[in-house]
């Protein structure tokens, strides 16, 4: 397990190279990747596209599927990380932020007593 | 910056507590996972849309638009790493398989030679 | 019943009009319209978001839900539309032999038989 | 020219005898619909990833580019078509309601005095 070690900066020190070192850089603007983000999630849902949620242990046993959910995710997360590189963005910090954000918005004990779950719901 | 010593691994596991301590891994399936990523994205993209590409430091330089970008990154992260807690993914290992792969689709020397930035260019 | 007797072309028309009067026409880039499409289905996705699959007759009796699907519907067809009317698309015709096409690589008797409802099914 | 003659009533005709011919009404749950028109525009806005924005005169010249797209707005249109029937929505008569609200809220004056194009700069 690579995750428990490796810290979100050096993958995207990883992705600054690998653009880099193919003069990609002029591409990689933010819009074009959100742009890209955005294809690469359809790909990722059309996985599930029609299905009946299947329960989770069955789709892990599943190696085609979860090699195809495996390649899609890491397909959006290449992007992100590209982004967060061209825009200085620190995603571990902002991560946390929002975490706390919305910790004090879906309050736990309300949360549980009401099952909300939606924005709409609270 | 936390980005520099935070591995993925406490990010996951926070959202994990926060999804657990709302009894809302029901909702979490897969499935709704990848939708909700799909309508995360979007609102990313939204804050381009109609936009010429503006010089990345000016970007960077907009408060407003940089806090909008980071607040829409964040929800896709944190919906990327909640699926990769319900799959048991390691997100660090599947993202260097991943560039691993691409570098040599894409290797370096011809893609410098030609120029080429997309599949169909190679 | 508007349906009934409205041919596409009178509904290009008058979104083509409407570009026109506010001198939008250069904005509405086929790259700039595939984004807004992209952005207004995901907030059609977002009305379904977390829920289990209602049955239909529940949905349409719920004015409120029904009106946002028409919201997004509509914002959909809008940018299509246009998008049609930029890149002078026939969209009946393109539907009609795209309709052809399934016809045949989905043959009506083999889905009957296999219940298949899915490319990799057939 | 098709378009000219042929009422959204038609096409959405067509499109539910090939659903129904298929038994394959039951798939086609509105949830199910909006995942899959999101998945397909995603394929339309893939035609787009990585260009700069080419004048629309070249993209009509270029019949490959104009076939992959009439080929994923047809997928586009077959989903809303088919969402449509199954809430008995009335396509026309809701995207003339819609651009009766836009032609009030953009209003054709203002926008060609101010060169707004967008909500925040209305």
């Amino acid at each position: 397990m690579v995750d428990d070690i490796m810290p979100i900066k050096e993958l995207k020190d990883r992705i600054r190279d690998f653009i880099n070192e193919r003069n990609w850089n002029k591409y990689h603007h933010p819009k074009e990747l959100a742009i890209s983000i955005a294809i690469e999630v359809a790909e990722l849902l059309e996985i599930f596209q029609w299905d009946e949620k299947k329960d989770i242990k069955s789709i892990k046993n599943d190696k085609e599927i979860m090699d195809r959910i495996k390649e899609e995710i890491s397909d959006v997360m290449m992007y992100i990380l590209s982004l967060s590189n061209q825009l200085d963005i620190d995603l571990s910090r902002t991560i946390l932020m929002k975490l706390d954000e919305i910790q004090r918005k879906y309050d736990k004990d309300t949360v549980l007593k009401t099952g909300a779950y939606r924005k709409d719901k609270l």
